[in-house]
């Protein structure tokens, strides 16, 4: 309700702004039995981490998780598991020319508005930085999932106006711009950098694919699978649009297009082709559950753009700092750590029902 | 949790099959004092309707709606509210045909893996009628924000290929898909009824725009508006898509194009563009907020497919049937309400902030 | 949130007053292909319903449930059932004379305060009738607890000074107070029809016991099954206080005494003594979950009492009708039913967890 | 739902094992604004603490509460404050003894059949060390209800068969038992002491009153203020019942004694009596609400004791340690930690009404 929980019977709850002590994440319903370290977790958490290659912000940030509670002897014990990740350099940085200016793009009006004051440094709580704990989160979720042989993958599917032309998942940790595409990384990255060079930034899509997921999960309903999904997707801060199978390319469809007809393979009832992406009435119907999601330009630019400050006179800015000039190889991990939370939680609920 | 319920303080939950006794809402939450008549609730379900055009499905139902508590001498008592919808001719058809295979881009097939048994007559709870509590209780929702200002106008975008290029909200109720732009409804009629004369359908999209609704709703990480927005909107069973603001369009747009620069205008700080379509880090920045939906065709046809029976034999289905060819027209006003009962939602939760 | 929903995984959603058209229940998450028919519900109905005997009102109620939703060939769906109890006679009764003053012991000025006006006539939304749909829906949870094998058992413990020596589960539906004490019973009789002789009420108690409920449920920490348990017994109008096992016993006793030391019988683990009443730590241990709840005097009563108006004038008042001078017989299905939802739900939720 | 978690609007969600690196509380919904330090959360939880006073445990924890999010400049930002307590010693004690047997009245066996595992340190998750995290979530909570000039007062009403007779707050922090009675504080303490030379241990009961609550809060229905507190209290571990007002005592009155009067005081309607304990229907009513909680005798006691092994073994054990002979002393600050959390959660809630 807070709003700062996600899932119902694997239920994660954040805290953390990006200049105080540090960052966190309580996961609630973990399957008990699991096994879970830090390294683990870190593993997932080092694919966020800034400074990682020449096309993502070369700020560095060490993002050490701590396990706090709710393992024992490397073992999930059912009871709430609690990360933390202290933030590094949390006095470094002199905020106060943007005190009292909003920044075009970030959400420093809204917060203003909805809760009297704000904390202005870094963003607080709406900065990026606030997806580490999900990611850390979705490092447990995917754990749990592997069990029931479910697998996540998400890449850059475009780049401004390159997009990918080819899916081969071994491509998409071999290149910096996490494109299962290795031809169309290439022209990612130069077109990242010559915007990175401009002070300016570009958009960009992700694509994601859930295989392994059993027909079954989600509500006929209000929390239907796709709704979940697009629930969990679009709470990611950058994302602007989100769409299952075809999207919306099945909107210039005929229904004889469009629908999935059934068949039968290996005795196991399937469908002949997926521009469901995997998805019917809201419930998973076994085929690979495929994903998109539009990422908007990151808003931290350096080009010179007029603003207002609080008290309404007009003013300009350029946000300065180590910024990302394209979101999407950082951003990718964060959608498949979203997506294993949510089918996580739906197979959680699902056990119930049968 | 189970799944039929939506919205925190103001919560609907909604029952029935198409072919059971009766569908209907349980309204928790609404404000008390409010005025609320059978006739105003009437008003918005007759816009969802079958049979009030020659491109919408001929069947005929009344629906026609009884308050059963919740309401005394015409003012909600802050009591829940429930709305019954009883079923017209519920036996009337024979659905044995249906019975034991399944109908391709229908739910048959997930919900027997889902609950391990269906009731197959009319899709049961993932029929489309289910939608009817959603437009009764957005009449709800609408009564309550329009006491502050706030109003929410839907409008068919595109049929198939054919896409509005004007916007005039008084066109949207003088043609029957229900576009804003006259000379493109036109257009999407024809092909609309082209398509039903062929038993096929088309996929289509709607616009919708939020007015007058105050900067501050929705939270900063999980809860953002734009993510329960989604939510709201891809639980309707036709979406495959949705995007907020510029949407898909922003992702091979640069930070500089796509940033909306504040402004002071009238002495309230606003912003000069609307690229992000009113939302600004999940909470709503004062600006209209604008939404896109992408409906696939419809999964009714006379077409002749391919399909499996439940013991996993080949065979083949024609959908017969009064079916929608397109269902835009039908879905505006089930896409305003789900908008509705979300903004009127987060209202009530930042009542409880500010 | 909004109040009117109980439970996670089966939740029940109820509304109505008992001067509306009608009352009635949604009962989201029901186990799917349990058979559910309208006389099993109605039979537990039947238990509640006034003008069974003549320790009760006189007042005549159908209390005939019809089944909305959610049950094909009378097996659960897995969808919400909704239930729909009319109510007779609504307009029968002026409610002039308590339309602008505040009954003592009532929530007149309660809801006065909360919503900032009422429903005046019998009691609104705080009338006992809401009960009837707790009982509904708790039958509908016992149907799915016999599956496993666990039973629910209530029984009228004491009446005013009278206390129940001798525990009979036969005894209990042979008498009109529903005592398993059948020499009790008598005592209780008298002194029930004696206080309704002058116009008076009396207090009572009622026991309830749970048996065949497995080691598991309820979680350790804000969930524990006592804790779920006293909510939900709790928020039955007319319950002042609620303990489990020896409950305020114990808080005299020293731990020596209290303690359950462990054995095994039949290969089982198992406590020699049960004064923990079935829960430790939250969890249920596998013995008998024994639940004790205090019901004050009824509120409706002839004797004249002093009061005030809307307007804080001093007046009196004497509330005339059919009412139960003591609650416990009509109020034993009602706690069972509620236990019977608590478990339920906590099954549900045990069963997603091992 | 997994259990970790309490409130609506004002939600926390606690972690921590009392073996593990350390504990804590995420608390969202706090209104912006507040004055929050960590002096002011320490103070509350020195309260707690054990090490205070020859009647309770001599273990010495620090309990050293660092804020970790949510707090700018001293001021609470409406997003969530995480609260951490690091554990002193967590290697310090030999568990060994204890690790394949079951403790009589502990948690042990009722975890391993919930979970299939269980940390056998100190309790793990079910360690009374959990309700520190209540305690410093209280502690943001009174300051929250102290602007709406609400005040919520403990203390211990009775140790074994010694009740006390007479209320000064003002004396509730001169004895070490916490009673308000300092006659009757002696001789607690006296027996207190004298069960723990025994190695025993005794029971005990708390008395809450809140005082300055507005009529309103609570729901008429599931969410009833009576039950809410029920399950706050009832979910502190050591609860075995609760009552409000008059409680038990009522169920042996009449209504024409138990039914509190109406009347008019300095132009505000009130009540004559106050039986009902505040609470009217489930809503507050402006008077004192007055609440009582029977605690167990601690179970951990050096008192030989016959239990069984894992496997089902009849073995005996001593629970050696230092443990607390009775725990309403460093309950008090519990019961109104989790008081004052209800409270403000119902308040927001009823700021969304009206």
């Amino acid at each position: 309700m807070a709003g700062n929980s996600f899932g119902d019977l694997f239920r994660i709850t954040t805290f953390g702004e990006s200049h105080g002590p540090g960052i966190g994440v309580i996961i609630d319903g973990t399957p008990p039995g699991l096994t879970i370290t830090e390294a683990l977790i870190q593993a997932e958490l080092d694919k966020r981490r800034p400074g990682q290659s020449d096309v993502t912000t070369p700020r560095k940030e060490g993002d050490k998780v701590e396990i706090l509670s709710g393992v024992f002897e490397d073992l999930s014990t059912g009871t709430p598991i609690a990360l933390l990740i202290r933030n590094d350099n949390q006095q470094s940085k002199d905020y106060s020319a943007i005190k009292d200016l909003y920044r075009p793009g970030h959400a420093d009006y809204t917060f203003q508005e909805k809760f009297g004051l704000r904390d202005h440094k870094g963003g607080g709580r709406s900065s990026g930085r606030e997806t580490a704990c999900r990611v850390a989160a979705g490092a447990i979720a995917k754990i749990a999932l592997d069990q029931h042989g479910i697998s996540i993958t998400a890449y850059t599917k475009s780049v401004g106006d390159i997009v990918a032309e080819t899916t081969d998942f071994n491509e998409i940790e071999r290149n910096p711009v996490r494109s299962a595409d290795a031809k169309a990384a290439d022209k990612m990255a130069t077109l990242i950098k010559a915007l990175r060079a401009k002070g300016d930034s570009i958009g960009s899509t992700i694509e994601a694919v859930i295989q392994g997921c059993p027909a079954g999960l989600g509500d006929p309903v209000f929390d239907k699978l796709d709704a979940m999904i697009a629930h969990a997707i679009m709470s990611i801060g950058t994302i602007k649009g989100i769409e299952i199978g075809d999207g919306f390319a099945a909107t210039t469809k005929t229904g004889s297009q469009n629908n999935d007809e059934f068949t039968t393979k290996d005795g196991k009832i399937s469908t002949v082709t997926n521009n469901a992406g995997g998805i019917l009435g809201g419930i998973s119907n076994g085929a690979d559950i495929v994903v998109r999601a539009a990422l908007k330009p990151p808003s931290s630019i350096t080009v010179e753009q007029s603003t207002v400050t609080k008290e309404g006179k007009q003013t300009s800015v350029q946000v300065h700092g180590r910024h990302d000039p394209c979101i999407a190889p950082r951003a990718v991990p964060v959608i498949e750590a979203m997506l294993a939370i949510t089918i996580l939680d739906r197979l959680l609920v699902q056990k119930s029902i049968r």
